[in-house]
C-alpha cells in the first residue's frame, strides 16, 4: 500500500523537475518567506553561548523551552496543553510514523478523510492497516458517515487535517469540529488531528483545533510552515499515557531531534516578531491563492469545480466526471505545466477526475501563464 | 521487549543526574571535543550562501555532497560504496529503526551479539522479533556458534558492532571479520554492521569493516562521534534493492534529515582538517581509557575481569560469578559513583555480574576518585 503512491508521485515530481515546466505539483512553501538571515543570527548566538550543550546528546522529549513555547501558543488559542504533553519530532511526518508505531498492527482498521494526505497513507501504510475513508464536504468531514464508519469498523484511528487540508484546502467549520468531537467522545477510536497549516489562515475566522473539544485526542503540529521545512521540526501532543508510548517509540527511532535545531528555532521564535513573520507569509500566500482562484474562475470551463481555501498551500480541482486527470496531466506536460493527479490521495476507490494544485511556490507570472495553459489543455481534452 | 530495558536504564540514568555523583553510566562523547566554534563559522557560511535552499524541503536520500563524502571516506579505507548507496539518517539509531521497519515482522528470528547494544534491542524490539544471541570472545563473535545459530534459527538479521562494541569495547580481529563474512556468505541472513565508533581507534591496527568482505551487507555509520551527537546525523549503506526499501521507509518516517544540518556538517568536513580533529579526540579518549584501565588494574580485586579496548568509549567489567552488579550499583550509589548494570545489554539470559563503564565523559580527577570508590564498594560487597 505504502509503496504504490510513493512511486507514482515520485515519477510525477521527477517529470516536473525540468526548469522549463511551471509546476503546481510540489508542496513547497515559498522560500521567499524563509527567515534565513534571522536564523543565521540566532545560530551564532546559540553556538557562542551554548555550543557544547547544543552539540551534545539530549533528552528524547525535546528542548524544554521549545515545548513551553508550543504550550503557550496553544494556550493563546484557548487549548490547554502542558509542556509535558509535547514531544518534539522531526516534522509532523515523524509524529505520524510514531502514531503508526504505537497504535497500529497488521489489519487494524484506520479511518481517513476522502481524499486524504498522501504521506499519512505512506506512514500508516508501513504497519499494514486496512484503510476506510469518509467523504469531505465543503465545511469538513461528513459527520453522519463518520458516525456510521465508527460503528461499522470500530477503527483504531481516525486521521484528519481540519485546517486547509492537503490536498483539498478544505477547512472544518466550528460546528463541524464540535460535531466530530461529539461523535468521537466515548468511542474506542483515537482521533489523530494533523495541523501543519493552522497558522497560515489568510481569510475567514480562526477556529480552535478539534482537540479543544476532545481532550484525549492526539494533535500534531509543525514548524515547517512557520519557520522552515528543511530544518525538520514539529511536535506531537497527547495525553500522558499515550505520550509515554510515543516517547519510547521516539527514543527507539532516533533518540531525539537535533538539539541545535531546536535551540535555534526556539531562540528565533523568542527573539523575533513571529506574528509579523506570519502576517508576511499569509499576505504572500493570499495573493498567490487569490490570483490562482480568480484565473481558474475566468479561464477554466464552467463544469470544472474547485475549492477556494481560506488558508494553507493547496486547492483542489474536480473535472467533469468523465475526464481523467492523468490524461490531462500528460496533455498539460506538453504545454509545460504540471500538477498532481488526484488519484494518489485516496485510500480506496480513487476519483480519477480530481487534481491538486499548489499555489504557495509559484510567482504571479507563473500562476498566470500556468493556469492559462492548463485551461487550454482542459478544453482540448473536452473535445 | 523494547520497553523493559528502556525503563530500567532510564531509572539508572535518572538517579545519576545528581551532579554530586561521578557517573560512568552515560554514553556521552566528551563535549570538549565538539568543534562548536568551527560549526558556527560554517553555519554562517551555509546560511549566507544558500539560506533559502538550506531551509527548504529536500530529497529523502540526503544532501549529495555529504553522501559523496561518506563514499570517499570508505574508499580511503578500501571499501567500495557508491554515493547512491548512502542514505543520510538521523544518527545511526534511525538506520536501525529503518532496518527493523523493512526487514522485521512479528516473531522473525534476529541474531545479536551477547551482550549487545541496548538501543538496537529497543529499535528492533518494536517490531516484535524473537532475539537469539551469540557470545562475544576477546577478538570478536564466536564464529562456530554463529554458524550453528544461522543453521538453527535461519535468522532474518545478524546485528553486530565489530569496532569497540557498546557495551563491551570488544573489537573483531581481521581474521574474525573474514570468518564472519565467510559464514554469512550465501545465507538468507542480512548482516547489519553498526560502526559508530570506527573512527575512534586510539591504539592497535585498523581493520576494514566486515562489509569489505561481504558486499551485500548493510553498514551503518554516524557523525555523532566525529562531529557532534546532538546534531543527529548518520548514514546507512546497502545494496541498491535494499536501499530502495530503506528510502521508502525513511520518506514515510520523516521525509528527510535536516538539510541545514547536512550542509553544515558537510562544509565542516570539507573545510576543516578532520584528521587533526580525530587525532585530538583519540588522544583525549586514549588518556581517559589508559587511566581508567590502569586504576582498575591497581584498585579492583584480582578476581574482577575487564576489557581494555583499543577504541570507542566503553569498557566492560565482569565481577566474580556470585556477585550482582545491581547490588553493587546500589552500594556504589551511596559512595556517589555510578555505572550501568550489565543485565540491560542481554537479549536473553542476562549475566548479572557484568557492568558497563564509560570513560569518554569523565575528567582524570573523576576517573581517579570514581574508580577508587568503586573498588571500595566491590571489596565491601565481597565480604
Amino acid at each position: 500500500m505504502g509503496k504504490v503512491p510513493r512511486s507514482f508521485v515520485r515519477e510525477i515530481l521527477k517529470v516536473t523537475e525540468d526548469p522549463e515546466i511551471i509546476s503546481f505539483a510540489g508542496g513547497l512553501p515559498n522560500p521567499e518567506s524563509f527567515p534565513y538571515h534571522d536564523i543565521k543570527e540566532v545560530a551564532v548566538q546559540v553556538l557562542e553561548e551554548s555550543g557544547a550543550q547544543a552539540l551534545q546528546y539530549s533528552t528524547t522529549e525535546g528542548y524544554y523551552p521549545l515545548r513551553e513555547w508550543v504550550s503557550n501558543r496553544y494556550q493563546s488559542k484557548g487549548v490547554k496543553v502542558d509542556p509535558e504533553e509535547v514531544l518534539v519530532t522531526n516534522g509532523s511526518q515523524q509524529g505520524l510514523d510514531l502514531v503508526g508505531k504505537i497504535f497500529l498492527n497488521q489489519k487494524d482498521p484506520v479511518l481517513v478523510e476522502r481524499p486524504t494526505y498522501l504521506a499519512a497513507l505512506q506512514s500508516f501504510g508501513l504497519y499494514e492497516p486496512v484503510f476506510h475513508s469518509v467523504p469531505l464536504e465543503e465545511d469538513g468531514v461528513d459527520v453522519n458517515r463518520l458516525e456510521e464508519a465508527l460503528h461499522e469498523f470500530d477503527p483504531q484511528l481516525f486521521y484528519a487535517v481540519p485546517n486547509f487540508q492537503n490536498p483539498t484546502g478544505i477547512s472544518y467549520s466550528l460546528n463541524r469540529r464540535k460535531e466530530v468531537a461529539r461523535v468521537l467522545t466515548g468511542s474506542n477510536t483515537v482521533f489523530v488531528e494533523d495541523n501543519p497549516y493552522g497558522e497560515i489562515r489568510f481569510m475567514g475566522e480562526d477556529h480552535p483545533p478539534v482537540k479543544a473539544f476532545l481532550d484525549e485526542s492526539v494533535l500534531l503540529g509543525s514548524f515547517s510552515k512557520i519557520v522552515s521545512p528543511g530544518i525538520r521540526l514539529g511536535w506531537i501532543t497527547a495525553p500522558a499515557e499515550v505520550m509515554d508510548k510515543l516517547v519510547t517509540a521516539k527514543q527507539a527511532s532516533d533518540l531525539h531531534s537535533s538539539l541545535l535545531s531546536q535551540m535555534i528555532v526556539h531562540r528565533y521564535l523568542s527573539l523575533y516578531d513571529v506574528e509579523a513573520h506570519l502576517r508576511k507569509i499569509r499576505r504572500m500566500y493570499k495573493s498567490q491563492r487569490d490570483l490562482m482562484v480568480s484565473l481558474i474562475q475566468e479561464e477554466f470551463p464552467e463544469d470544472v469545480q474547485y475549492t477556494a481555501p481560506e488558508g494553507g498551500m493547496f486547492l483542489w480541482v474536480t473535472l467533469p466526471e468523465a475526464m481523467s486527470s492523468l490524461e490531462l496531466f500528460e496533455m498539460a506536460l506538453k504545454e509545460k505545466v504540471a500538477f498532481v493527479p488526484g488519484q494518489a490521495f485516496y485510500a480506496e476507490d480513487p476519483q480519477y477526475n480530481t487534481l491538486r494544485m499548489n499555489f504557495s511556490n509559484s510567482s504571479a507570472e507563473k500562476i498566470e501563464t500556468g493556469i492559462k495553459r492548463l485551461a487550454r489543455s482542459i478544453r482540448e481534452l473536452e473535445k
